[in-house]
């Protein structure tokens, strides 16, 4: 019965996907004591109204009596904006339906508690499954303390990413370099290690597709960057540069931001990078710190793009480096995963297991 | 008017995909005065009778006045059968459709003119480019002196093909497997160099969907084969070792057959294996070998199996060696690709340029 207006629910808060970070995605519709749809809402920002404010202040007088439906247990603390409960509970809806608990520990079950205190009927689990894929990235930066990781790459069939030379623009064609820009909007932060910067100078942003653009993180132990860049032209995006403790004497180029990272390393940096509020970061770096990220547990979802190209072999760049597995008992499997054409390339897209 | 009986008689053909070389795939039908279908044929097995005789034999004197439908030019030569032009002709036919000219030597049009010649109306180019890509195997051999070639392997999506200390077993999923032993059915040979059969032991049957099974072609310079190996039970398939002018002297297992290339490159073992009559090889070797088959031009399609897993880097293999580019335009592109799903893997075709 309620299924048909949390799939609504769910298509509300997908409109603002990638926006709302350090927040969750959270869609809301109410139905007035007939049934009736009289508001609809979703949460675009942080700082911004929560969904059901926005759905509730639709419906008007029409809520009395009536169904919210939500796709994320409403707030019952004064964060930025105040809680959403109290607003549920004043507006005298009958009932609530939820797709899932809020895990943030200032909410956990307090705004079911909440509203079954104040005598609203509660139904939690309705299209589960669904928000819980839909947010994820908030959920495993909720749980973990660190953001959802993406590791994107590009290669030949042949498994190439550069040439022996370093060559590699362009492998993908242009509809799979727009889909990695649509890719980015969806990011709070891209990733890069020094190597790529001096080998390929890369700009990193979704060419205007995200307002803000993501941040772009540099993660270099060595501080070995060129004095020229472009991630050094911070009037396009924003960037931070990650580096250990014995570099923090060192000068950096203007413009970019920096953080000491102790140890310098994947972890330390998603820790960080929590800490500023990024729920979703993407990985575009070399094969060594790919191979580090992924060692150490920050890669959740993998996108390869796949050209119908034969590059050639040794000593031309690989996406990986080593893994340290012996057996192929050993190695990461996908846990779901699926294909898909960009242009004349292919879209390979794995969700890691555990 | 006629495409419809020539996709019959493409239908006809591809039944024996795999079987006929060192001949061409043919089908035929046989329609009668009134257009209705009164024969069938299709070209079996090199010996066996061409299909334009199974086809006139079923039709029997349905056949005076009626049309013959046929992929490939009649024959106009003494083979190990009689002409088939002959034996249009005696049956009275008004009328043939031909797909394909035949581009032997032998005839090359002179079928044709024969037919021609005795009166019988001849109209040429009917479904020409798919009776082309059927028998593209065929024709490259006749074309080129050396047999269609196939490279195949199976990757992580990260491009090795096995883990840093050579473990591959398994990489991709059963489909996939039971996939590679049906692309061998359609095979003339298997061809693995001497690391593999070091490395791996591979028994490179088609598992009994081929009879006989297609010949294993070992191409090792050095000779250094373990004494030990699935190849060397001839009792199942054929073997052949192929090797070059400074390892004459030196044994070999009993059961596998031998060839001295000079020089010993993959160029020379497919003029060898052409004329063994061989019309469709596939490559299941190593990257070194792999890459020089390619840059020798004796790669014509390629079949990755791409399995949704991360095998990690350097030193793990993979699926090719150097190819000599310095530029991205340089690069083996695909003419044309596609991608399809076996089981949990993918496999991605590439048909390359030129």
């Amino acid at each position: 019965m309620w299924t048909r207006w949390m799939h609504r629910a769910l298509a509300l808060a997908a409109l603002a996907d990638g926006s709302t970070s350090p927040n969750p995605l959270v869609g809301a519709v109410v139905l007035d004591a007939s049934g009736q749809l009289v508001g609809e809402g979703f949460h675009a920002r942080a700082g911004q109204p929560h969904a059901e404010v926005g759905a509730l202040a639709q419906a008007g007088a029409a809520a009395r009596g009536g169904t919210l439906v939500v796709t994320l247990e409403p707030c019952c603390h004064h964060g930025r904006t105040p809680p959403c409960s109290e607003a549920v509970i004043r507006a005298g809806l009958a009932r609530v339906v939820i797709a899932l608990e809020d895990p943030d520990p200032r909410v956990a079950g307090g705004g079911i508690a909440q509203l079954r205190d104040a005598g609203v009927e509660v139904i939690t689990g309705v299209l589960r499954a669904l928000a819980i894929e839909q947010n994820r990235a908030f959920l495993h930066r909720v749980q973990t303390g660190q953001p959802w990781g993406v590791l994107k790459w590009a290669m030949g069939v042949d498994g190439r990413t550069a040439l022996a030379n370093g060559a590699s623009q362009w492998i993908s064609g242009p509809p799979a370099r727009a889909w990695v820009h649509q890719l980015r909007s969806q990011m709070d932060a891209v990733i890069v290690g020094g190597g790529t910067v001096r080998a390929d100078d890369p700009l990193l942003t979704s060419r205007g597709r995200r307002q803000p653009e993501p941040l772009r993180v540099v993660l270099t132990r060595s501080l070995d960057l060129p004095a020229q860049a472009q991630l050094w032209d911070t009037s396009i995006a924003p960037t931070l540069v990650a580096h250990g403790p014995d570099r923090q004497d060192q000068a950096l180029p203007d413009g970019a931001e920096r953080v000491l990272l102790s140890p310098c390393n994947p972890t330390e940096l998603m820790r960080a990078l929590a800490q500023r509020g990024c729920n979703r970061v993407l990985w575009e770096c070399g094969p060594e710190l790919a191979a580090l990220a992924l060692r150490q547990g920050c890669i959740q979802e993998v996108a390869a793009v796949i050209a119908p190209k034969l590059m050639g072999g040794n000593p031309a760049r690989t996406p990986l480096g080593h893994l340290g597995f012996t057996a192929m008992d050993q190695v990461l499997s996908a846990a779901a995963s699926g294909v898909q054409a960009l242009g004349d390339d292919w879209l390979i897209q794995l969700r890691l297991d555990g």
